[in-house]
């Protein structure tokens, strides 16, 4: 039994980390409940808007993610794993605060991005306004040999209130709107070059999916559950299952 | 505020947990994260299977759900909830071992199923064989009012075959198969008396719908999320989101 135990720092928001799950679940070769992975998921809605902090505008939310990585550690945790890009802005801090891993899901994205040079060289980021403006992303990927584009100010204003109306889980009509609006922004980042899309945000994958852009799409929830699958000790299933 | 956190003791089997959290997730009135329950899960689908352990046939589940309900209360859950009906053969060992309430699945289902009294007044059981030869779901309904009719012999052995073939997460062809073999079930104790029937086995909702049904359906996993929002101390959304 060598199989790790998957720390999930989740609630950020609650419906990214059920997709994340989701995602895991489907991804985990099994016949029965037995073969499946132990997780140990801590769904913490409370914790402060990421993006507000990033930006300097709101409560930090470090403490009561710190509180969280000590849950998971008690809980029995072997790594952890955060469904919320905005809080690798924080990752540093986090890091400093746990004696577990934590897996970057910048780290697995931009390597699962890597592995498609040289053709493609260049993605479109499309993420909250934190992300963004803190650039870690951009770095990251940038270390990896992609190069990235990022909306203009007003789209970036769109893809944020897109991100905020899908948390708002409100009628089907919002999501609907949501999801023109994001998938408008990706094809004006085609238009500057983008050759793939990284939907940098796990908010944005509840509503925008392939078949939405002309070019190919990099879900971080579904590259992070594979990501988690192999970090705990097993191999995903050959064939992704979004 | 009062708000409590959720502990869901999980992951039999972990499809089942994640059913349950999404529909935690949208019965629960929020038009941002902040808005949400905190939910710790422990999704452990290395727990023997409980069936087995109830006819006395396998190792028991009881240290491993010990364990997990220890863990569960130094991640700082407030009360606890089983998403798996079986294991609520073990219930009163499981509240022994532990300073946290368990809300019982069978106590909040007997309820729901009583609030459509008189004009229901027998409904019939779906579970697995652990829990239909325990005999404890037939006689929390019987507590509060209702009969119960159950599948002969060769149905159960249909139904607990379904429930493996669900379980096992296979072609979707096998899922097919095993709601249809259920709602066959579920009409011949429609035909032996049934006036509702009762999902009592997380995993059939996933599985098996109303429109499989002639007669009002009562889904475990629906009512026990709506029941873990109250306990949370928060009011359900008026109108049910399965």
């Amino acid at each position: 039994m060598t199989e790790k135990v998957v720390g999930v720092l989740g609630g950020m928001g609650p419906e990214a980390t059920l997709s994340f799950y989701g995602k895991l679940l489907a991804n985990t070769p099994a016949q029965r409940d037995q073969d499946h992975l132990r997780v140990v998921i801590d769904s913490n809605p409370k914790v402060p808007d990421r993006t507000a902090a990033l930006l300097g505008e709101g409560e930090s939310p470090l403490p009561m993610m710190a509180a969280g990585l000590e849950a998971l550690e008690r809980a029995g945790a072997d790594f952890v794993v955060i469904p919320c890009v905005s809080a690798h802005g924080f990752l540093d801090e986090l890091r400093a605060h746990t004696r577990l891993p934590v897996l970057s899901v910048l780290d697995v994205a931009a390597e699962e991005v890597a592995r498609h040079r040289p053709a493609l060289r260049t993605v479109g980021l499309l993420g909250t306004t934190g992300t963004v403006e803190s650039g870690r992303f951009q770095r990251t990927l940038a270390a990896a040999g992609v190069a990235t584009v990022v909306p203009d100010r007003q789209d970036q204003h769109r893809v944020m209130s897109a991100i905020y109306s899908i948390k708002g889980a409100g009628a089907e009509a919002a999501r609907e709107e949501a999801r023109r609006s994001v998938a408008g922004v990706g094809e004006r980042l085609v238009k500057a070059g983008a050759e793939g899309i990284v939907l940098g945000c796990t908010e944005l994958p509840l509503v925008v999916s392939a078949r939405d852009m002309s070019v190919p799409l990099f879900d971080v929830v579904l590259i992070l559950a594979r990501a988690a699958i192999a970090a705990a000790g097993r191999e995903p299933r050959a064939r992704e299952k979004a």
